[in-house]
């Protein structure tokens, strides 16, 4: 059994933002020369998701204001979690509802995808360099 | 290491529904020979979902209440993404709820569940032929 | 490969609660000797998650009234699902939003964690013994 593993470094410069990372996670792929396996792709903070949908700038803004309606950022009052000084409740909750983390065959030493699946990074507290882990085993 | 791939079809006949796959899953896993390792089980497609809940009726039509409570279908105006002459905005945020993929255990050849847990398969836009991916890795 | 396989038992006293479980996870590892790979650890109940998040009791509380607000507990009418006799049919939407499982990759012997992930047991029908698997793969 092989394994790989990286991290990608994103700093978003805006609160919230989404990133297509497909093209980092095929370049681990690539170098991992892992041909069969699994490649799990996380958040490895707790504001911030590793998601799969569909690359279409509409959806993300439906993404966007549906988050927000789900889970608002203001007023900073409304969670317990900004009683710490902080201001990021709402992004541990957005953050749930995107998911930490997706797990992706790998055949043929592919990403084993459909034809519209794409590998977002959601920031929800960002302004600030976080990362994402890219772990890949296999043979 | 070995591994196993196999994509399954649906064609569920109205725009929503919820269908128990676990016994495909368990074909896949049998025809794997696979005795200790991971399944993954994801929809191939991003208006579907893959998950892990009950067989029950009532809590089918529970998810699909609340669901449409969370994200409604119309107005089709209400989605950015429909603007790409697209009617299934609500689809795209349904399956983000759902999940889009489970990860299972395999012990001594059976899928390791507890007593209730069944995967299911959920379209959300449905009305056409869509597959999900069973890929298994292990020994 | 190894896999490893161990059940992690709970019983929360109250309907709802969330357990650190992460030093109950690292045990496993240890135990497993395995160094590079895979831990997938998921409740084996259909009204309980495992999930990733920090370890803040504001941020728990602000996630109990969050969840509560998405899918009420009261009244159990709300919910087909309670016409079997159950009043559990919050619960499983609880848990659907807060996730079945995580997947963590091991590298050198450790759980590949950013600074503040912690794996949670998130029960939500509780005052009953409960299990969580934990199944490790690799090397």
């Amino acid at each position: 059994m092989k394994s790989f593993r990286k991290e990608l470094w994103f700093e978003v410069p805006s609160r919230r933002g989404f990133r297509n990372i497909t093209p980092q996670v095929l370049d681990c792929l690539r170098e991992s020369g892992i041909r069969e396996g699994l490649v799990l792709c996380n958040a490895m903070h707790i504001t911030a998701s590793v998601f799969i949908n569909d690359d279409e700038s509409g959806l993300h803004q439906d993404f966007e204001q549906w988050l927000e309606e789900l889970a608002p950022h203001a007023p900073i009052s409304r969670y317990q979690h900004n009683n710490t000084g902080e201001d990021n409740g709402d992004a541990h909750l957005k953050r749930t509802i995107m998911g930490r983390e997706v797990v992706v065959a790998v055949t043929a030493g592919k990403l084993d995808f459909g034809p519209w699946e794409q590998i977002f990074y959601g920031e929800f507290d960002g302004r600030r360099r976080k990362r994402v882990l890219v772990k890949i085993i296999g043979e």
